[in-house]
């Protein structure tokens, strides 16, 4: 086990708007839209008469601690149930080393402020989960990013630029990846390369923070479960801070989130969010806790595996149709979303404008990028409209990229190739 | 209206427990233990039944946005119910000036993190909430204490203090202040005074941070609700901050309070909670919106208010019949608190091996002190425990401070003064 210390930072302030957030308000207040912007899991999927039951029993009044302050590092009896669900991902986890967090971004935000100094680098994939990039850039960081092939991160290009910030004087305090069906471009990291990511952590000596929402959502025609077996599953040594969340699973409503990490480490997310929030929600973990209990959680993958695969293919195959010689993505083999190339005149951006009046929205692919690329990406979630509703929506955004294409100068006929 | 941002912060990282937290672990973990320690409500006051019908409805599934990711700033129709709850106390907010936080302790850390500059001086009451002190700590404030008389801050002394820290090159960002029955002392800033407190923020150009989570709880037998009317009721140029919760009237374990501020501040810890928890548990705010809007809120202070004062009596009778000669309080006249003053030669701090051993605990004094007093203060909770607990814990509290007496060298024999 190395040593945590040496990790802690004091943190700064520049806030950082999260580009979804606004996206998701916008959203709210159009009528008859179409959204694939928000990543928000599906509520017909959602165990309505389970959750009532549960809350039902949870509220007869037989147990007053269901509605009362609770311990800050979480539950006990769910923090037992979390070391069994990782235990099934194959990471081994003493209650020491495990907390609840009010989300998983609460998770993102402990561990920015207690690793990240002003002016540390923190290495991040192209493109990322924005939300990430905002905790991360609150806490003063500096982010650099770092290519991403068809499996994942690239490892050669992410010690060239360790190796560029190093010599120019920067601390490297950690890497953050989402190894399963990475938000945004849904892409899995190779098991080979997970476990070269950790002897490369080693060698260089900086942290992995794994955040993993997506990992029980792999789609059965084109991965395997062992296929999303997290880093943090082989860490020895304690590199990894693992995040996870019941957000995807059970419903983001509850927030209920939990980090795995070093004991050291934890005692101090401990302390930190004992300023934070005190505690996260007592009746949501309880709520959380029956849903793992009774088999709910369990009896959910099989379920949500089939909903988001079926969504993943209409949308595919409607993009195919109305899209295939302008469009590329890479194949989502599991999670909530399609990373779309467009032709490289296109700014996802600006197109939003007119995307807005077709009742069609998504995210522009530069909000994921910290080095200002992305504007002819963007991000489709498949996850919340139904099946008709996504081929409506492809329609629409069919149309508004034709329109688009036909507005801009410079077009170019041939289709581009993915960009990760 | 003033100009904010130059209040706007840089925060920094020291992490400081709560010894409230910690003391509710230890509790946790004896057995028959009687605690007067955390502010937790009474769990048989909770309306169960009418949260057993609110959940029932709200998880029909009829409406999944239930379990959905919501708004950062807070579920609409809440913030509504939120603006007539204020207007009730005579505070009017714009929905612009309103939101929700997952709990006030979220509250107390956006303000520090979005206010406080390291270094930065703000002012509290000598002594003031833990929760408060580990917050502004946290953010790298320096705090610095002010005295209290009977009726609340002394405003000469605040104003010394003031001059004080002006003259040493300090800036004074902030005075934080509970003036409805304070966590620890249960003592409620005269109405005079409160008028007083805000000329001279005005005066001074400091913003005041009022944290409001007992307003409600006040005892018919000694106050009035309007000896309760907040600061921010007077508030025409938005100096303050008001921070006010569900905790101690609906119950803790939802997590759900609110922020009542100026737009251009509200704005900003709404851009700070996006990257701190995305947004506070909708299922929460759902039942807290559900618990405004069938009046089970309205229906909860009379019940409280009786609740709270019949336990507050039950704890001064025993007190005075068992501890008379050598304690003193200032009298609880609503809230959670009774703030004991033992003879000085008593280290409350010391003593609580001493009461562990007895199965009884309370908080000892110098958790709420910024300025390493409060040795031979404590603080009592009636909230939690029943009439017949009470009055055992009171009985168990007296042989231990007889016991703590007698083999403390140095025993002086006249009682003293209760030392706010």
């Amino acid at each position: 086990m190395i040593k945590h210390d040496r990790f802690l930072a004091r943190t700064g302030e520049t806030l950082v708007h999260s580009a979804i957030r606004q996206m998701g308000t916008i959203a709210a207040q159009l009528p008859d839209v179409i959204s694939f912007a928000p990543g928000y899991p599906a509520p017909e999927t959602f165990p309505w008469a389970e959750y009532r039951d549960i809350a039902a029993e949870l509220l007869s009044g037989r147990d007053g601690s269901v509605l009362q302050y609770g311990p800050t590092r979480g539950y006990g009896p769910l923090l037992e149930s979390l070391q069994a669900l990782l235990a099934g991902r194959g990471v081994t986890a003493g209650l020491d080393e495990l907390m609840v967090s009010t989300g998983s971004q609460q998770g993102l935000t402990l561990v920015a402020r207690l690793l990240i100094d002003p002016g540390d680098v923190i290495l991040v994939e192209l493109p990322t989960y924005t939300g990430a990039i905002a905790a991360f850039r609150n806490a003063q960081a500096t982010l650099v990013g770092v290519q991403q092939e068809e499996d994942g991160i690239d490892i050669a290009h992410l010690d060239e630029v360790y190796l560029q910030q190093v010599a120019g004087g920067r601390r490297v305090k950690f890497l953050y990846v989402v190894p399963n069906f990475q938000n945004p471009t849904g892409l899995l990291i190779g098991l080979d390369k997970r476990r070269r990511l950790l002897e490369w952590a080693e060698r260089r000596d900086v942290l992995i923070v794994e955040d993993d929402p997506y990992g029980d959502l792999y789609f059965e025609d084109s991965a395997r479960p062992e296929d999303t077996r997290p880093i943090k599953a082989d860490d020895d040594e304690g590199r990894v801070v693992y995040l996870s969340s019941f957000s995807k699973t059970l419903a983001p409503a509850f927030r209920v989130a939990w980090i795995a990490a070093p004991a050291a480490l934890v005692s101090k997310f401990d302390t930190a969010k004992q300023s934070a929030d005190l505690c996260t929600s007592n009746l949501d973990q309880r709520i959380a806790y029956e849903a793992c209990r009774r088999g709910v959680l369990e009896r959910q993958w099989p379920r949500l595996r089939r909903h988001y695969q079926h969504k993943r293919t209409v949308m595919t195959r409607a993009l195919s149709r109305a899209l295939g010689d302008l469009v590329s993505w890479p194949h989502p083999r599991g999670g909530f979303f399609l990373w779309a190339s467009l032709p490289p005149e296109i700014d996802t951006e600006r197109m939003l404008a007119r995307a807005t009046e077709q009742r069609i929205i998504y995210v522009a692919g530069r909000a994921f990028f910290v080095d200002g690329r992305g504007a002819h990406l963007m991000r489709l979630s498949f996850s919340l409209p139904t099946a008709e509703r996504i081929e409506q929506g492809v329609a629409r955004l069919a149309n508004v990229i034709r329109a688009e294409l036909a507005a801009t100068p410079g077009r170019r006929s041939a289709p581009v190739e993915a960009d990760l």
